[in-house]
């Protein structure tokens, strides 16, 4: 049975495939009786699924986030989410101990990422920099980007709101970038480095705020300090260790680090005060709530015009209604 | 004497040329001596203007909102602002009456205006709607384009705080659609035709609600109704009588102008509920507040690192520091 | 068994009775059984009702919303709401095809609605226009009243919190009016026949903003357009049809209809700058709180000096105490 | 000459008539000459005025506030606001003493207060009371009108933004308390009793908040208690007084009283849980907020078809613009 | 088996001691099985428990909020939050009744308290007061501790969030008075008695705000007064009654208790305007804030580096981490 | 003559002694003649002061910021704000040059400082590191305080709300070092040393922030990056120079720094997620909101019972009134 996507999954199918453990929980029903609730997923997202008293004696486990796993069950919705309902469950590992066939079994299907491939990605941005900076902020940036690749290849781009996967700090921050090399070319009166190399920079604190990209959560430095701060000092350092000659351009790069939340209540020490600063904000806050509403109108049930409530945009969304003719074959 | 701009004038010099009337009061001191409180502007900004009692005497005037003034007299700073006491000041109309020579009498210095071309504008607005809408969105926005050419050539871009001025709701426009049109390239999920309509009629309402291109005042349906209403039903009227065929593209577009402020708090009587709208709503904010920028830039004393405090963005702006040396011909 | 209130009932009654299908969900427990979660009203109220696995195997079905169905149960408390456990359910339409008796059948009883006659507050809220308002306002307020009778008749006040039920914008509108002829009475000073029309018009884009008065959901132009700005329109139109021969009366008139909503944060895109639109906002404001109070409180367990916390209101309410002795027939 | 009233007086017009002298000031002008900066008022209205060094030589003086003077000048407008040019200035009692005429001084005309005959407002008020509340609350509130007649026919409304004069507090609370009479009609189903009496009582302890009803000014008690729990404090106590019956009634009516700024930020310790105390909170928005609408507008100069921007309000007003035919002798 | 403190109990282990019902509610299951909820506790905090159906016919009860009993169970982890599984229960009375052995059974282990002898903490207050004041102030507050000892000493210091416990309102004050006290030391330009007076009666209202110090319940007029004018009266009245000869002294002393919540929009009907007042707003908020995140860290399960979100403090805590060897011994 | 204090001067008196300038500024009275605007200050304050055109004949100065100036001339009260109409002044340098005797000239009494003696207050907060903290906080702290000395003894404590002068910082530190010694009797289980070092360094990157001491002013850096990760760079540099021992520790003492504002639309871009860090937040708000008060009530003039209007405290304070018979020889 071949591999069905987590965000294609429809209601009442059967399942017959592979995930990867996300998260589990022991409970106990209403009777007293335990079962195992899971969090499953594959690369294009993740669902719950239970098993109950009856499977779990047959299929006791034990399972461990990181594990993957081979299931068969039904999908049902519960309080308007999919879950599956596991007829059967065991990880790969002991299957192949036994010596079981693992028809379809592909790792590559099972992990949450950036859909673009990542090594693109980062040669876009990379040249980005290297084509459209000079001296020295052009060091500046490549040297950090260099001294960072591995964290910034991986890092996620947010704890669960907005690219909350592995690649997601690279796709966020070259979509970032690309923007602003585009908006440069309406505002031609704003220094294009400085936009451009805090367009690169502005996040790089997130390597430091949040850890494992497969379930990204945040560390105590990202609860304690947070990303802003991290990332301007890692930016103040490299400076230091390259003795960058220009301390007000340095200043102004700095400055939209700090800035780039737009507006201290929402995390800025400071409020942008020069145009550069302003427009980094506004396409930093353009790519998240863009990528927000993407995430969850992909997840919204087909059901109905609009989607359900999102949380941090406190508003439903619109899925479109009919198409005019012309446009028969695709879809929005 | 050549024209020095309004915008280029320092504290304590000589002025000897032509202005635009565009206010006039007439006041008392606390000695009870009656003196004239003027404004006096060209095309690159407005000044406050002072006719002492004794130079009244001799130069009686009267003077009129609109009168071309040849004006002598000399700059000083005022509570942080620069003011010209006049020594001499009557209208051109008089002065060629009485046969007088005007040289460097120049009516298009005058006009605060756009600095672009607004043809050249118009023309860059009209064809990327031609070039990049088909039917029925093209025939829309062209049909609104057409039928409201003169006043959109015109019209301001608001009252006060950005592009108050002749032909600035045309810059606002092409610089917003412009933009428009490189965002997408970053976001080729989004509907093109509905991100580049929404663009290019988002502020088509403002020809309603402002009046005076040279000395922006609301119209009372402005005060009472608003630009966002007022234009929607243009929008919608003229979709009426095209009987365009697509209800729900129609109604999503609809829903960009409505929304396009981005919160209720803001004036919009409904928030973005597309990424369409979503777009729409920033590239319109990143336009008007760079604007903001760049005006309270220019219009700041040169002394200093900051700017005075602005009342609207509610904070100084820094005007820039040294420079690094391969910059050193240009910009900023 | 007569019928028993949906606003009456009590927790551990039996019930033995008719209701209408509001709401149908197949779920699954967590023994994987499914049952069925219904909500089943009556003109009174609409309430929580269980159909578990072993009825469901006796009675299943298929039920949908609209459906009249005979019901057997009990009622029960859960987390604080009454909801029904059924041992018995099938619609009357099958009953009826098997010549069963249905005693007490009452489709009347079953639909809910505003408690008054409709008709009544229709003809109470038609005869205030045409008694108390003169040419132009009078022929515009007849007008949109005719052309809309059908519909304003049925549509419902609010989605959710206040009047949500059929005739509940009837309701709502007959007591603002009602009100506003009142309150003229206080304030002489202002401009009678304005409040009037205003107050009788200001929803009346609810008729284009919420479908099905049964069980009100926004339509999509309600969503992304908003009743106000609908309602607006349809005035509009109605004037031009009408050649309303007085601009600024209208202008006030139309100012009324988009600021009521008294704030922008509320949804009005311009905030009331006239005395008749202020009055004529906290006329609505008035009526639609205390509706919600009412619902609130009447929805209320009778345990306890204080409802629950309401979620719009954001408190809790007093359901009052003891009564002095005078007062001990009747009222609140 | 007639007096003019102060609030139809016009610019640039000659003034030789009698004023109250509201508040004094010395200063002196930059070229360090003294002058007379003074508040002359008349039943009507209050505006500025100002005796110049040279007119203060022949008219020494002294002023003080509460003084009547005779008074010729000039109006002329500074800064969109009126004052006056004194030319003469001298007190009613040194022109007696010096045996002057005094051809058409009468006190009458020069106190700001109430347009209303306060005893026939007190007299409506009391009757409203003992023709509509019984006992106890009848009492309760005759008692509290009893005691404090003298004051409640005095006080002001407010210190500055409505109702800002002698009879001001009973001028609004008697449009309070024929408003809640009025809209009883509409809403049976509350307790009357408690809206009425909430109504007459709700501001009674502005009479400990201001003092000075002629220029009202907060006491001490009034700006560390404030007048809410003043008043509250007094009902308590007249409850307590008369043995008040009936705790839970006297609860709900202390409530309305605590909760009728309808919110914790406007002052109130509580905001609103019942629908009586819903009602009169309303009430007095609307009677406190068209005066302030009413004042600004009679106080607005007639260009133009909006007033200055209100501070209280954040908003300009509309001044209405033509009038249909029908209406052409009245009016607004 | 020694009683475990609900305080430190961990999941899955057996349970089987005495506690103090709290709270007892009949529920069904979705299988329509009825079983209890109960929440039990002892001195050091309250926990959920259930009844399923199985057990519930072998201990049939009844139960009710205030019984002890006896039971035996395990605990599991459900959402995050421990509870029991009920083996066994009955409560000590009817196992007195018929002669069982009640082994460990002690009441003083089962109450829910300050952790600190509240006579001790009288006593220091008390002391506080009586040395640290003079005439007038120390009569008053001397007065009004004599008078209201009792409630004072059993009080809970809020319905839910801070001290809500018996002799939470003494423990709170104590520290608050203590605070004070050590806080002048600092300050000593402020009226030391008004901020000690102050700190001593801020919250003496809540004695009437808050009943049933074992399980805080606002009372009707705690809803619908509050204890800030609750307590401003009792002030108020025993000064009266002590005929305290200073009245402007009493004014800032009444002011600081109207205050002490620091602004508006937290209820106090009237803001800090002095020294005194600032420093006992901001002492009682130190105090009731530090509580708060005391109970947070103290009900944190022991995974993790953060606590889990607080509703009111709207964040999670950090728990601390690693400590450095010569902290070994102890705290935090 | 001997030197009066400008926080003791009165209106209408004489003035005849030696100022420090503090600002300078050349304007036009509106007759076109030219005179200065200064800004005179002593050790206790700062006034206007006026040089009319008279006067500047004779006195021509000129006059720069940083001058001794010899003044005579005569208070007034202008705009409810004291300034001195000049009738001589000069330079001290100028009258040195000419022989002329200083009679009274005391730089000491003219430069606004800190009313404490510096070194004191250095030794106090030196000592207070040195006996209450232990290696390695102990160490990190003297680090800092040694490395920084001169800069904290001259640092002011703000640009103008509350210590804006000499020494102001160290005042400030040490008084918020102090009361958090104080408040740690009060919550023992806090980690003493954390709260203690916390209160020393919370402000520390003010010494970046702010230049000129003598009339602070933000740095392009205090503008663009602020005190709050000005300070906590200086502490993690200091610590990786130290190489600190303990990370955790480390990281909280950070996290107090960065988040002393206590709120994100404060300008901390974290909030405060530790007791210790929750209790020096206070203690800095306390220290500056009392300091802002002094000085409001130490500036106001002495007629009336409450101040003008606080621009940052939002509202007016109260001065206290009548004292009771046993505290007549001192206080407040």
């Amino acid at each position: 049975m071949a591999h069905q996507l987590v965000s294609q999954l429809k209601k009442d199918v059967q399942v017959h495939q592979f995930f990867l453990v996300r998260q589990v929980e022991e409970r106990t029903t209403k009777d007293g009786k335990p079962f195992l609730a899971l969090r499953l997923g594959d690369k294009s997202g993740v669902l719950e699924a239970r098993v109950w008293n009856e499977v779990l004696k047959k299929c006791p486990g034990p399972f461990a986030t990181g594990d993957y796993v081979a299931v068969q069950g039904r999908t049902e919705s519960y309080q308007g989410e999919l879950q599956i309902i596991v007829s059967f469950i065991d990880t790969v590992e002991r299957l192949q101990a036994r010596g079981r066939k693992l028809e379809g079994f592909d790792p590559a299907l099972l992990h949450l990422a950036t859909p673009h491939d990542r090594e693109e990605l980062w040669q876009e941005l990379y040249s980005l920099a290297q084509g459209h900076l000079t001296p020295p902020l052009q060091g500046l940036v490549l040297g950090l980007l260099d001294k960072h690749r591995e964290e910034i290849l991986s890092a996620p781009g947010a704890q669960l709101y907005h690219h909350p996967y592995l690649g997601g700090l690279l796709e966020h921050t070259w979509s970032v970038a690309r923007h602003a090399f585009q908006s440069l070319s309406i505002y031609p009166g704003l220094n294009a480095e400085l936009v451009l190399a805090g367009a690169i920079l502005h996040d790089l604190g997130k390597i430091k705020e949040l850890a494992q990209p497969q379930a990204p959560e945040r560390t105590p430095a990202g609860h304690l300090l947070g990303h802003i701060v991290l990332g301007w000092e890692m930016v103040r350092e490299e400076a230091r260790n390259q003795e960058f000659p220009h301390p007000d351009l340095l200043l102004q790069l700095e400055h939209i680090i700090l800035s780039h939340h737009g507006a201290l209540e929402f995390g800025s020490p400071v409020e942008p005060k020069t145009r550069e600063a302003m427009l980094v904000y506004y396409l930093d806050e353009i790519d998240s709530k863009l990528k927000m509403m993407d995430q969850h109108l992909e997840s919204a049930p087909p059901e109905g015009d609009f989607t359900g409530y999102h949380r941090v945009l406190k508003r439903v969304l619109y899925k479109g209604g009919e198409r005019p003719p012309e446009e028969s074959g695709g879809q929005d």
